[in-house]
């Protein structure tokens, strides 16, 4: 069975021992309850790595204080199996208290984090970069995967990663989807039936805006007029934002011209879905 | 003769071939203008280590807007033969837009970042544990050297190694001082000769707290009276601070016990002068 480590220093033995071996490490960062969208972050590490390090961490400091931290779902042992089937060679999974001793020291990345995601979540790419960092340090990968179903995350870890010089590689990998289009989500767990299918107003949105720019569309507002008109046509939707952006910078984009990130992030009753689309 | 390295790449050539051969690194990371408190880091770091990088960068992010960034003194080619003579392999001298290159990433350290210096100092932590973040990620060393002359600049920063999970062993090192007393600063250049004679109150305040401590004074109020009354009688001082404080928390201290970090901030003129001493 693959080891779940709950301690900084045993999986510091760990990835000490391989890095002395002259192996590669990988790690792919999550919060647990594991989806296809995770698996596709694994099977991509195990396929550049020698061993792989899945972290399994409900990151407290990245919720807000009316946010889901308590409700958001956990299930370690189904992780450790998905981890171990998938080529995975440890989880780490700590309490809150072995990542967190009186700490006092944040990462905070500016300006990219203050739009889309960040208007509503003051803090929370702030928590994303310091459990980053920490994890970075204890694990010292030399390649780090994200998704890019949270696509200002991916951008935001990247620009971490380029000012702070580590010496770490970030491989963004693409969205995965239920056959219906929904993006996978840990948090898709939290709709009921109704909700479920009124979910769908976000792929179908930025399907229809995509499809918009590859007819020859070039005005962005026309795109997230488009975007934002499929999906106030569900009733359970209730928008925080649809926006068109500059992929790198995340300046509002004008023109729907590349690098562009066109991302919708939409209250499905309670429960907070985000979804995107990125034209390179 | 020692080379002078000026941009990341090239000094991650350097330390990455000696982290393959297994060698150790040690980092003395300073603003250049180095002097004998700059070489005792070096000579245990040479002492301690296989290779051993000194950075030599003014860092204008730790100085505020109303700060000596231009006036600090520089002499990258004294600097590099005093490394030479004492042993580092190389020296990495970047210019500030090799390190900030439209950066928005911030390494900050909360509560004992606003005490003491960090009063008057208000951006300059943030600064310091931003580049020596990077240097750390740049270097990768096994230890990292810092003097004890600096002690709210050592603590924040054994602070954030430990918060952030960095794998490298801070090393404190004693305050050097001239024969009068007077601790070794590159500032010190500053100082006219009334101002170098003023400037002993510093020194002389704290060794009259230091004495009063070992005859049996346990009274932290009555020490910083010592040393404040000491600095008080030279007419071309201006107290910044004299406090007395846990030296790992930098509470304030209410009696005079171990660990205590009796500090003290003083203008000689316009040149601002520290000085300190720990009860350990």
């Amino acid at each position: 069975m693959i080891p779940v480590v709950k301690t900084i220093d045993e999986i510091r033995e760990y990835v000490n021992k391989w890095h002395k071996e002259g192996l590669s490490v990988g790690l792919v960062p999550t919060m647990g309850y594991l989806h296809e969208g995770h698996k596709s972050l694994i099977d991509r590490a195990v396929s550049e790595n020698d061993r792989v390090v899945v972290s399994d961490f409900v990151n407290p400091t990245q919720f807000g204080p009316n946010e889901d931290l308590e409700a958001y779902p956990r299930d370690i042992e189904r992780d450790a199996a998905l981890c171990e089937s998938a080529g995975a060679a440890v989880v780490f999974n700590p309490e809150p208290e072995e990542m967190y001793d009186n700490a006092l020291t944040t990462v905070s990345v500016d300006k990219i984090t203050k739009v889309l995601c960040g208007k509503t979540r003051p803090v929370h790419f702030a928590g994303v970069c310091t459990v980053v960092s920490k994890l970075f340090n204890i694990v010292k990968p030399d390649r780090a995967y994200f998704g890019q179903k949270d696509a200002q995350q991916l951008i935001v870890v990247k620009k971490m990663v380029k000012d702070l010089n580590f010496d770490i590689e970030i491989v963004g990998c693409p969205i995965v989807r239920e056959a219906d289009g929904l993006a996978k989500s840990s948090r898709n767990t939290y709709l009921n039936a109704e909700e479920r299918k009124a979910a769908l107003c976000l792929s179908r949105g930025l399907s229809a805006g995509r499809k918009l720019i590859e007819n020859g569309e070039r005005s962005a507002e026309a795109v997230k007029n488009v975007v934002r008109g499929e999906i106030e046509k569900e009733q359970l939707a209730k928008i925080d934002y649809v926006e068109a952006v500059n992929a790198e910078t995340l300046d509002n984009a004008e023109t729907a011209e590349a690098p562009l990130l066109v991302a919708v992030a939409v209250y499905i009753g309670k429960t907070r879905l985000i979804d995107n689309f990125i034209v390179e």
